[in-house]
């Protein structure tokens, strides 16, 4: 497809590229304009019908966005800003440089430029900054033709219709009704009698992974924020939801894997802002790493004695950091999901104990068959390495389970707090309980 | 809230708790179930209102539906039976015992029963087995008029309105409209005017990864599911796919984690399945970082000579582990939400390795510093250490990155394949670079 735009426009065949333009997704143009020669993109943006021309501009990159706003005319910026959603329009904006921003807003409606200022005002990351001004409100005092009416009047620039706002004159939330309700009602209905009065909404300030999650609980298409004298103020709808649970997904995978979190895609994000994500979290774990380190010089006795004991080092203290992800991993998840909360703790502790008892058996079982018969050490020494494990795994275990709620319950991020140490703490203690094993039961002084 | 009902049940205040669930979301009554005695869990289901009660029976786990069940009378499971959603129907059969499965069967019409049965035929985790067959099709030769009258008709039962699947005789899927443009139409336009015929669908046998991720691309509300000869059988609605998506990253979280995903949350799932979950990991991973430890008996005279070499183990195989799954983990998620595709190989391989060289040079330089300073290690300890340092996180990161996309392309799962075998891969290659590095640097035969 994307070869076949290219070689519609290189060729000038406008009209054939028109056609074949207006049958697309405009999420499918906004993935062909990456694919094109830069000289091209202000050729098929101006191809676009206005609409749609919107709409592929909200879906490419910030990059892309700023080049093609540079090369429009005034006249151009103006017809795209005004085709634009107030919370695109926000979105865009908060990622253009100052004079880009200042052409932008010359060009938007006073009411449009209001709109957003006012957005912008948010804090990042709160259902103020996420939602859309741009909703159907109703009156209770109206009936259900009238609702429609009013609908068809002015329904055309909204986000979303099918979630109607029943507000008073002061604009406080009185109630919701959907166009579902509207069309099973009577044209003679008033709202009032069909409106839906048991409101879940969020106020503006309400933290973006919250709101999120309740469409996942509720099902909802739309949720209505308001501020903080209860006057509706925006609607935050579900594909906006969408966006936000998976970069939230992703933000905790990035934080349990080291890596300071950052909104751009991977092939998007420059080699230095990859290498300012991952370094700093490498530098502390690689210092944290050398107290385990020190841990092995201060039992130089005990390899002295039994140099053997060295190579089980790498099987411990990797059998006790996977041990100690898989719980830590578990429960940060079940946290972001709302599953598990701080009343679970003792829950969490004793299910963890019993299947790291139940695993540090199992393991210690195997390990101990072929210590004996593959690599025929010691008994002595097969006990040693044996006992550790089962303790390493309960140790681990149990921390990997607490360290997250923990971390939540004293305001700490779980996912930073718990993942990227659990291997370091475990690391360190495993070494300790296998020289304390190892030197109690070997005598070694 | 839970308490309160809990109170008025034990009194039997009825009026006032019927009064008060009125104003609940079925989520909330769910989770209330989940606080209260058993025994008083049929009183409280048997006082919901009809429709109600089949919206919470959806949200409650498969234990507690099973419960339920057994104590309804046939009369009871009819009127549930009949308000259920045929996709809410079936995923509640899959969970069931044969004998609560055939009573369920008993009590649906034949309509629902021959739906529920070709549901159940489709594969576990396909387009089929998640869509729901209750939308409003409409005939291209209907007006908006037609069309508003046949929603108004039928639009009671489906779990969504706001777009209607304009269909053939043969219910071949010829186009799309949604309510909006329906409502902001003339009642006298045909369907066929209006009517989008660019549409995007799925088959029935796609998997629903796949399926849920259109709607992160498109924003859908809903999407249409066609057989192998295009008839339209049913539709995903947009919150199946908020589902699906949770899941997968879950999922995609778990298996990184080294634990076989389970669908099951947390704390409902049994000691003996979360064990059965996690020992096939610890087990294999154990067995291959013994591996490891007989790197380290290979080079015990290394050892021998200079002991101190033995404390930076755990320094070199940690960053080398944090490292190579910090690009695993970057690498696996931009390959989940398709930012990253084969095609990006060369462009990945070469950007981990320049990110690789600046972190490499970075933890290796801090490291030289500290080993002179605090630790005075001698030199030539001091460059085995810092080079086995820099290599290793070349290789960990190069390995990290090119893994989850080569094994995406012969056919298997990164997050399985890439993730957990990282740490081993990466702690093994570690060992043979810094022993290779010192026989040659400290001149060790």
């Amino acid at each position: 497809m994307h070869e076949q735009i290219l070689e519609l426009l290189e060729n000038k065949q406008y009209i054939q590229l028109k056609e074949l333009i207006e049958h697309l997704e405009p999420a499918d143009i906004a993935i062909t304009f990456e694919e094109l020669p830069e000289r091209l993109r202000p050729l098929l943006f101006r191809l676009l019908p206005k609409e749609t021309a919107a709409e592929v501009f909200v879906e490419l990159d910030s990059d892309m966005q700023e080049a093609l706003i540079t090369g429009f005319s005034d006249s151009e910026l103006k017809e795209v800003v005004d085709e634009l959603y107030v919370d695109d329009a926000v979105d865009i904006i908060e990622e253009m440089p100052a004079n880009v921003v200042k052409r932008i807003l010359r060009h938007a409606t006073p009411e449009m430029r209001n709109d957003i200022n006012q957005m912008l005002r948010y804090p990042p990351d709160s259902a103020g900054s996420l939602m859309t001004t741009e909703f159907v409100d109703l009156k209770k005092n109206m009936t259900v033709e009238d609702a429609f009416t009013h609908i068809r009047r002015t329904g055309m620039d909204k986000e979303t219709i099918y979630t109607c706002y029943v507000i008073d004159q002061n604009r406080i939330l009185e109630g919701l009704v959907s166009v579902k309700d509207l069309l099973l009602s009577d044209y003679s209905c008033s709202i009032s009698d069909i409106m839906e009065t048991d409101i879940i909404y969020v106020n503006t300030t309400d933290d973006q992974e919250d709101v999120a999650m309740l469409f996942e609980k509720y099902d909802f298409l739309a949720i209505p924020v308001v501020d903080n004298e209860k006057r509706l103020v925006g609607i935050v709808t579900v594909d906006d939801a969408i966006d936000v649970l998976q970069e939230e997904a992703t933000e905790d995978i990035e934080k349990m894997a080291a890596i300071t979190p950052s909104d751009k895609p991977y092939l998007k994000t420059g080699v230095f802002e990859t290498f300012r994500q991952r370094i700093p979290w490498l530098l502390l774990l690689m210092i944290s790493a050398t107290f385990t380190g020190s841990i092995i010089n201060s039992y130089e006795n005990a390899f002295l004695t039994y140099s053997v004991l060295t190579s089980f080092i790498p099987m411990l203290m990797d059998t006790g950091g996977n041990s100690g992800s898989q719980s830590s991993v578990t429960i940060i998840r079940g946290l972001s999901l709302g599953d598990i909360t701080f009343r679970d703790t003792f829950k969490v502790l004793f299910k963890e104990l019993r299947v790291a008892f139940c695993c540090g058996i199992t393991l210690a079982s195997a390990n101990f068959i072929k210590l004996m018969t593959f690599d025929r050490v010691g008994f002595n020494i097969a006990v040693v390495v044996c006992s550790s494990l089962v303790c390493t795994v309960l140790f681990a275990k149990v921390i990997g389970g607490l360290l997250p709620i923990v971390a939540k319950k004293i305001g700490f991020d779980p996912a930073v707090m718990a993942s990227p140490f659990i291997t370091t703490i475990v690391d360190a203690a495993s070494l300790m309980i296998y020289f304390r094993i190892a030197t109690a039961i070997l005598h070694i002084v």
